[in-house]
């Protein structure tokens, strides 16, 4: 019976779906992705797909790299794995931490590996919790997010993230997490308000929270430079300055969550230099490897290595980390990846493109009586959709605008995504996308929206 | 100057190890690794030494297999990387939960995959909490978990680990989750006790804390078949059948976490196997690719799927899962992994290879003043230290016995590893390890508890 299967019922019958609606997976099954080159995809049946959103902001080399499949060999015939407990070294993970420590914005001083965004984000919580215990501090433990923040979904960091989606059905958030609003002035900003104005309260709303939860209460605040999967929501300049000033007056951590930002995507090594952070914690994976293998990093600036450093006399062995943490043939893969990025100046390029993403996206989208507004920055963009720009009015949540969008921006050979906490579709291509690429992805979108709106008849 | 610096004295300056003594590491530095061929590792030195560990009870076909380099080549040249958010599915890993769900104990159904042990046993807990909103009961979130246990290292699957050292510093374990002793008959057993009186005891206890805590409020039991890092802790034959009396008597799910010992380390596909174990939710990692590349999986039961799947109704999307759940290079790698181990004929291997370990651990060990118990299951195997046989006593943890015993091995060509919680020593080879090897790993064993015997004036 088996072996009459498509690839198809398989997948149905037998995998768990991440982030997927079950139900509806069961009536319509998987579109299975069989191969890709640069930023292309093709499917079982042989047909096409430009990936405006490079797997999930990460494929930043774009797909099929022959470099990395030959280092990926190598590595594995020497060495794939073995182990770094208990002061066990290899040489790739080595090289790559000395590397990550050199393109780091700030005074980073060590690199503990992981998995995922989520496992570090995980371990970063875990590092200021101990870093507060070294320093005899045990109720400094509270961490503040942001509405709309992505930090992974391992049981704290899916507390982290501001998205209701994620919490419901799971109990979380855990109680030592607390939030504060994005800043996305096209739902947050009062009308008329400066932008200085909006910042201003912005900080003022951090330093009340501070305030009212204790300022010995509270350990970290946690942050994307621009939020992703919450809405590409992209701050304005003089915002984490700002936010900055209220931590280091009560003693906060900043930690930068790179994962979407870091290795280039903003036109720069990280995010942080573009918006003028000075994180004490790092967290970086996606673009580490450009997912050709799992791969996390949590960046310890040297204020924060030296208390946990010190927390040897106290606890003993640091008794934290993964089987795979600083996994060899991982680290192997980052370093081609790095590489490929160096050598090909792939870092410029992605500005240049996101250039051209930012220009094409405007002349599609700018003055869509649907379009809320046309974001982004680096090669990151996003179009949000509304009912009415004036005054401003979002869709009913359940017409589900944005994923009608998406769903037709496939059958028509794009694939960008529609995401959860607004009416809002991404665009975050691999670095290596052509400019006739770029055109066809903002084009292909703009047809996709016309045809929405004709169907669901969202136009007077 | 960098250009000058050595591998090892990279590694101190820039790399944040793992389970590390911070302080230690600054003064002794790492040991190296750059190649492995079987079950052979060599250092930059050209130092060769047998692992009795496969790593971290994980290269199970050994090191170096060409095979494996050559299914990594292979995928990551027609994919490495495509998500499986929404819907998009890939070859590799719907073939990877098939099989998966072809070779697991009991009615599993469905496959969710993670990059780690850790990640797989957090979204265990994730799995179960929903599971029980969806059946509308809130209140019955509580997890019992064992002394000794060892589950992970994120907030909550460190929460999970009945390990002291593990919370200390990290202000762990989460108030939900909760202990009952091991099934540790060397220490936890009462003078004279029958096993059938032991293992009474321990139901009793499981099932007096259930009725403490209040049976509504407690939703899981997990539980690894052999306790691994906590000491090679092999229950009683009627432990589980017991344990699992009392779960079903309260509702309780049982989650069996297979890491250590699934893919064949006991004799058989999983340990639930050996021992008499229903689980609802089997965790899996390590063995699935023998530690090539990052990955794990959670199997989830037909029961447990059918709420879990009636919950796209209350809440829609099913918010959970990580960018690298479900990586198609990880599911290839898997694969082949498994081909191997069923091609070679590697789980009777293992089985056979575990005897011929036991027999020369025994002949070593066996009567041993030093020796409190020698004991293990499949191809894994422990010594314990202890002052005194009779009456029995625990040398002083200041001592570091096992530790020291380990260095001494190290130093005479094998990798032995040293388990925190009790003065233990643990074996844990490749599935392809010869009896030459394991007589030889047995042998430096002996001589190193000698030589440190002597060394600490251990005996009188």
């Amino acid at each position: 019976m088996q072996a009459r299967m498509t690839i198809e019922d398989i997948d149905k019958e037998f995998f768990f779906h991440p982030f997927t609606h079950v139900r509806e997976h069961e009536r319509v099954g998987p579109l299975t992705i069989v191969e890709g080159h640069g930023s292309t995809l093709t499917d079982t049946r042989g047909r096409a797909y430009l990936d405006a959103m490079a797997g999930l902001w990460c494929v930043n080399i774009g797909y099929g790299n022959a470099e990395m499949a030959e280092t990926l060999r190598d590595q594995t015939e020497r060495l794939a794995y073995y182990h770094t407990f208990a002061s066990m070294g290899n040489e790739p993970v080595a090289r790559l931490a000395q590397r990550l420590i050199a393109m780091a914005p700030g005074s980073m001083s060590k690199v503990f590996f992981g998995n995922s965004g989520s496992d570090a984000n995980d371990t970063q919580v875990k590092l200021v919790w101990y870093y507060n215990n070294v320093l005899g501090r045990p109720e400094k433990k509270k961490i503040i997010s942001r509405d709309r923040g992505y930090h992974g979904v391992t049981v704290m960091s899916g507390s982290l993230c501001g998205l209701p989606n994620m919490h419901a059905g799971f109990d979380l958030p855990l109680p030592m997490v607390h939030f504060v609003r994005a800043p996305h002035r096209l739902w947050e900003a009062e009308p008329g308000q400066s932008e200085e104005e909006f910042v201003q309260g912005l900080a003022d709303e951090l330093e009340r929270l501070i305030l009212a939860e204790g300022p010995d209460t509270v350990a970290a605040f946690i942050a994307e430079p621009v939020q992703a999967a919450g809405g590409v929501i992209v701050p304005p300049k003089s915002y984490f300055p700002a936010i900055q000033e209220v931590l280091r007056k009560y003693d906060v951590l900043l930690i930068a969550d790179e994962v979407v930002c870091g290795f280039g995507r903003l036109g720069q090594n990280f995010g942080s230099e573009v918006f003028g952070m000075t994180p004490d914690l790092i967290t970086v994976a996606k673009g580490i490897t450009s997912a050709y293998i799992p791969l996390s990093a949590c960046l310890v600036s040297e204020s924060v290595w030296d208390v946990i450093a010190s927390g040897s006399d106290k606890y003993g062995v640091f008794s934290h980390g993964y089987t795979y943490s600083a996994h060899p043939l991982a680290a192997a893969a980052a370093m081609t990846n790095l590489d490929i990025i160096e050598r090909d100046g792939l870092i410029p390029q992605a500005k240049a493109r996101g250039e051209r993403l930012a220009e094409r996206l405007r002349a599609e989208f700018g003055d869509h009586p649907l379009v809320g507004e046309v974001r982004g920055d680096g090669l990151l963009g996003a179009v949000e959709f509304v009912r009415s720009t004036d005054p401003l009015t979002a869709f009913d949540p359940a017409l589900k605008v944005a994923p009608a969008v998406v769903r037709r921006s496939r059958e028509l050979g794009v694939i960008s995504r529609a995401l959860p906490a607004a009416d809002t579709i991404a665009f975050s291509p691999p670095f290596v996308v052509t400019e006739a690429e770029i055109d066809e992805m903002a084009a292909v979108a703009r047809r996709a929206l016309d045809d929405v709106a004709a169907e669901l008849r969202l136009l007077p």
